[in-house]
């Protein structure tokens, strides 16, 4: 098989999986148990937090486990709004996001919150000027992410931090960066915010574990109350297994960075031959994780494609993973002006740091195959 | 090792551990993927659900994977309450909940909601009457656990539902079955209730997963929003791998329900041999789940007795492990009326049905020369 599916989910790297076998078989203590067995869990997990917050260039009780970025980012939105109701109740964020940051949006909606989108470019990419504008004294929170799971847009984070807080230093800038780890480099100490949100198994670590960053001034409700992990702030026996894995995963994927721009390579010499074969490119590909490539062929739908390629055991996708099912096509094309028929026609091939040139090239020779067969 | 603290956490199966590996290596696609990889994922997960929903006694689309059995209290309470404020903000519970829910039930006191506590008897069981008389026109939901985690009470639940919805049919009603699984014969057929959680870590499987029942009419809200997995109730890319083990470990665990009558004649001979060491038993033995011991030595320190063990490599607890950091003692025992002596006294005995008799026989030997060590 052909696996080119890494921005929906990524295999999780041998070494990861052998510290997940570790830590569920011979160290499987509750790592709040007093005893030394529980001690050497706790070891472990705070290690584990060591390590991550260290990656990332950020305090260690700053780094708040979670069960992925869906829980992280609805933590981060829901629980800055609801401490946050006496200042206000605007937030801005942009109509690209994920659906965990839309959707938790259009709850919040229903609740009273009054949300308005920033404006972007034809790739997704928000306009500095109009969230410069947009903010006002009872903004309470900014969300954007940083790099588009559908387009792999890279947003200017950089300059984010600066003009949120000259206009309003009590509005807090939260940050999905779940597309954006093991793509570029991507350090909390340079991409300044208030919050981010983190999901390990788009690194290759496990499913079902991620993290929340939260500077300690970041005074936020808890989305999940409970017994006193966390620093009280959430709730539930840490899966010290998946969380000690999703470290390695993380140190991995900073060790295999420079191979991105091989990858880089391999995509953009990808995107020229997928023209040949008639496609129009939709990724900015001077501006983008490097990994991505989203593109349609007029006249075909996208899931189509996906599934005559499927029948082949090659995995692309057609948009996101989590919305993929059940609507027709992708929702960040139909939100910058694509019509229904490129927004249907829509397919995404995301490569990882594993991703070799041959699997690229049969790729390539397959899709050809299949296009033929297709527009007969 | 000697690992008798089965209520804090569990070993995994080892069946357990080969299904995490297959669904973590070889079928690691996003189940929400159209390709034939992520519907093989799919498949899989979708067939845990039917598992889980059989060995329960409900329907499939009444599950809901969690990160663990907090997350569905949260979900099940705040859910409640949040799409029930039309008609009150009336909660009732029980002073001897664990943490996970008597630190909702504070949160959400703090946001304007009236929490009442139904009296208990000395063991934490609840008193019926009083929870009859307590529920009232504005009563949104009652929650309650099955099993003491901290004493092993049971309480009477399987006559709860019809009391609750005779006096108010729109009170909702969530269980805490996490204590439950793996040591009584619970099936949500026999246990009528609205709502139910669990984690799967309590019963031998992995940590960091768990499931909420929801019948199909109780409509409460979202606690985590984002993409449509889970019927649009709960966000996230589920954990395949973990669901299918925790499948497989509620499957076992019910297969080896039977050994659990040994294992409470093994605890019972056990309270007789430590009252004999002086030893003043708190769990009910005629009413508890058939696992769990807990008790005081008068004069004596439980965590210096938890520590001096642990030194032997026996592994048993003070109280619950999620509070048993920087507290000092039983909450459940202050709860119930005992001294802050006998709380700070009390040390849990849980075992699993893989404790062996001569495990337990070599615990007592070892705990005779601990406890005249201490008493020096």
């Amino acid at each position: 098989m052909i696996y080119l599916d890494n921005n929906a989910t990524t295999i999780m790297y041998e070494e990861v999986f052998n510290v997940l076998k570790k830590y569920s078989i011979d160290v499987y203590a509750n790592p709040n148990s007093i005893h030394e067995f529980g001690v050497k869990a706790e070891i472990a997990l705070e290690e584990a937090r060591f390590k991550i917050a260290k990656l990332m260039g950020v305090m260690p009780y700053e780094i708040y486990f979670t069960s992925g970025a869906t829980e992280s980012i609805n933590w981060a939105i829901k629980g800055s709004v609801l401490s946050k109701q006496n200042i206000g109740k605007h937030i801005i964020s942009s109509k690209v996001e994920h659906s965990s940051t839309i959707n938790t949006l259009s709850y919040l909606e229903k609740q009273g919150f009054e949300i308005e989108y920033v404006k972007t470019d034809n790739y997704g990419k928000i306009d500095l000027e109009d969230l410069k504008n947009k903010i006002r004294q009872d903004t309470v929170l900014v969300t954007l992410m940083v790099a588009n799971n559908e387009l792999g847009t890279l947003n200017p984070i950089k300059k984010v931090y600066k003009i949120i807080k000259e206009k309003n230093e009590k509005t807090l800038f939260h940050l999905d960066a779940v597309q954006a780890i093991g793509k570029i480099d991507f350090r909390l100490k340079d991409f300044k915010c208030d919050m981010a949100s983190f999901s390990a198994h788009k690194f290759h670590g496990p499913k079902g574990i991620g993290f929340l960053y939260k500077k300690d001034t970041a005074l936020i409700h808890p989305l999940i109350t409970g017994g006193s992990q966390e620093r009280s702030q959430r709730g539930g026996t840490q899966n010290v297994a998946s969380i000690v894995a999703m470290a390695k995963a993380l140190e991995i994927s900073f060790e295999d960075l420079p191979k991105m721009e091989n990858i880089k390579n391999m995509r953009d010499n990808l995107a020229e031959q997928m023209e040949k074969l008639g496609a129009k490119i939709v990724t900015p590909l001077d501006n983008s994780t490097p990994n991505t490539l989203s593109a349609f062929f007029e006249g075909l739908r996208g899931d189509v494609i996906v599934n005559a390629l499927s029948d082949e055991e090659i995995y692309i996708s057609t948009s996101a993973a989590c919305s993929s099912k059940g609507t027709s096509g992708s929702r960040v094309l139909k939100e910058l002006g694509y019509s229904s028929k490129a927004s249907e026609g829509m397919v995404r091939i995301s490569l990882s740091a594993l991703t070799t040139a041959d699997e690229v090239q049969r790729f390539i020779n397959i899709l050809k195959k299949v296009l033929e067969f297709l527009r007969f």
